[in-house]
């Protein structure tokens, strides 16, 4: 393999000469830069990220830690992730927690023994001590409130305001939510502020025509359907309901035609987050479009800043908005 | 930061021993194991990766390199690398090529300066030269055929015909073929061979009962809803539809919903690769299973294995299976 010191001997030049044309430092002629560009490429020489990383102890690398790549929510994100990182130079090393409290903090671990420059967390609802005193920046999406450096949110009481009354709007009459995790004693994610909001909207109607299903299993839902379609069974006069993910409302839907449930003549059904599984739904899911685009994108730009040295926002919230397709 | 010869001032040890109980080398006694663990732990010591990558010249990091990671197959297929490499000890670092052929190369050259020990790179169509001269494994999953170190792939002929002789069997009269490439020129991919069966298969009926609908741009076909609906109005005495993927299945189900077309009375679908959109589906996707999870533990073994001097298979072929769901 060529080393630096092939290259400055081939191109007759020092190695310094040859170092400062590779981090583009200091003054160096087009003659002088086309010379070792044209030897590198004869002695196939390729810069060592490794040996770049140690010297300035960052690898230019961005932790990606999320519970399953699978749920198309987090293909979703990783995927506008990878984008970012590759227009701003940043390599991605994954990893994934399976939603084990252990494995996240495994996945901590090697981020920190591999230099990265910086991390950006998904969604999961651990406890937050293991995080502190970390020499990277820690970005959390859709996370718990209080820990990292910078939490990246949309704003999820907004949508499950934008969904009950979208329901209430179309005239149905006994309504529903069916989530991933109780908000009923205290608020661990951003997401279960979706149900603190359907709870606000529908404090004024009767008890008896509000029907709360929540189950912290239904949060990585690939295998619930089971239990969606009991809460079917069990509350037939049902005629709108608000999921608390797509994954969840293509479920329900599954289970409507499984139950001869006509969508959206006798049931109306409102999902979150806008994914691809969405639109591969027949009908089409009405959603909440969450602009995980702009939040991938401010995750990336937040590492970027604090590895310049800047300062950038503890929390910041973004608006979302009512898609509608056939559900509803 | 605390570094190795902090840990032995600290412990009172000589770094060499302390060395050796970070590598787990030679004989260490309990207590100076349990002694050099907690002062690494008092003084948050982190074994430095990068280092260690650049003293043996290769980072146990393996580069996976595929087209989207949104498109439910490869977000499988990236989930079950992630889970085998973790088990394995080596991290995995991302890239996408989103089908662009200039991107891959690029992927391909920072896979190189980045020191990894392996790449696996999922489908795509492109021409072989770049991969040549490379100093690492190169594990193709489901890829042109005579690139790289070693190919894996799922039989895809035999999923073809299960899948054309399924449609058969159940009475269906006019069979349509729809896929992202064609291969009525050439094969490039593995995935074409799925065509090929079903051509063979058809070969004996009339030409007016065979209808052949390809497109390359459906290979990444989340957008392509309305090319498959328009094949199903061109083609109205269609009973039977083989979808080279799931997600082309997903939209032939859709565009049947659409179009007032009853699933599976009027037209039969059978899909490809068993992804989790085949179950999201009303009624659930008949589809060809491919053993993703072996291929992929297969793909990291097989780097391991490169990795230690061993010889590893120039090719290997998984077998299908038939699932049958309610489309059929």
């Amino acid at each position: 393999m060529a080393t630096l010191k092939d290259v400055a001997k081939a191109s007759g030049l020092t190695v310094g000469t040859v170092s400062r044309v590779l981090n583009n430092r200091g003054y160096i002629s087009d003659k002088t830069r086309e010379k070792v560009y044209q030897v590198m490429k004869e002695l196939n020489y390729q810069p060592n990220e490794t040996a770049r990383a140690l010297s300035k102890q960052k690898s230019n690398t961005i932790g990606v830690i999320l519970p399953n790549i699978e749920h198309p929510y987090f293909a979703k994100v990783l995927s506008r992730l990878e984008r970012e990182a590759a227009k701003q130079g940043y390599r991605i090393m994954l990893f994934v927690s399976r939603y084990k409290e252990e494995r996240e903090e495994q996945c901590i671990e090697m981020c920190k023994s591999e230099r990265v420059t910086g991390v950006v967390l998904c969604s999961g609802s651990f406890e937050t001590e293991k995080f502190e005193d970390l020499d990277f920046p820690l970005i959390t999406l859709e996370r718990s409130m209080d820990e990292g450096t910078s939490g990246i949110e949309c704003d999820n009481y907004q949508g499950g305001v934008l969904a009950t009354e979208l329901l209430i709007e179309k005239g149905c009459r006994k309504l529903m939510f069916i989530g991933g995790v109780s908000a009923g004693v205290d608020i661990h994610m951003p997401g279960d502020l979706r149900e603190v909001a359907f709870r606000d909207i529908c404090k004024n109607r009767n008890e008896e025509n509000v029907v709360m299903v929540t189950d912290n299993r239904l949060f990585d839902s690939l295998e619930y359907y089971e239990y969606v379609r009991q809460a079917l069974v069990d509350n037939p006069d049902v005629d709108g309901v608000f999921a608390s993910s797509d994954v969840i409302g293509a479920y329900v839907l599954q289970a409507c035609a499984d139950l001869g449930i006509k969508v959206p003549e006798q049931l109306k059904i409102v999902g979150f987050d806008d994914v691809n599984i969405a639109q591969f739904t027949s009908p089409g899911l009405t959603t909440i479009h969450q602009p995980v685009e702009q939040m991938a994108e401010l995750a990336v730009a937040a590492i970027a800043q604090i590895d310049e040295g800047k300062v950038v926002p503890t929390k910041t919230v973004f608006p979302v908005t009512l898609v509608e397709r056939g559900t509803t």
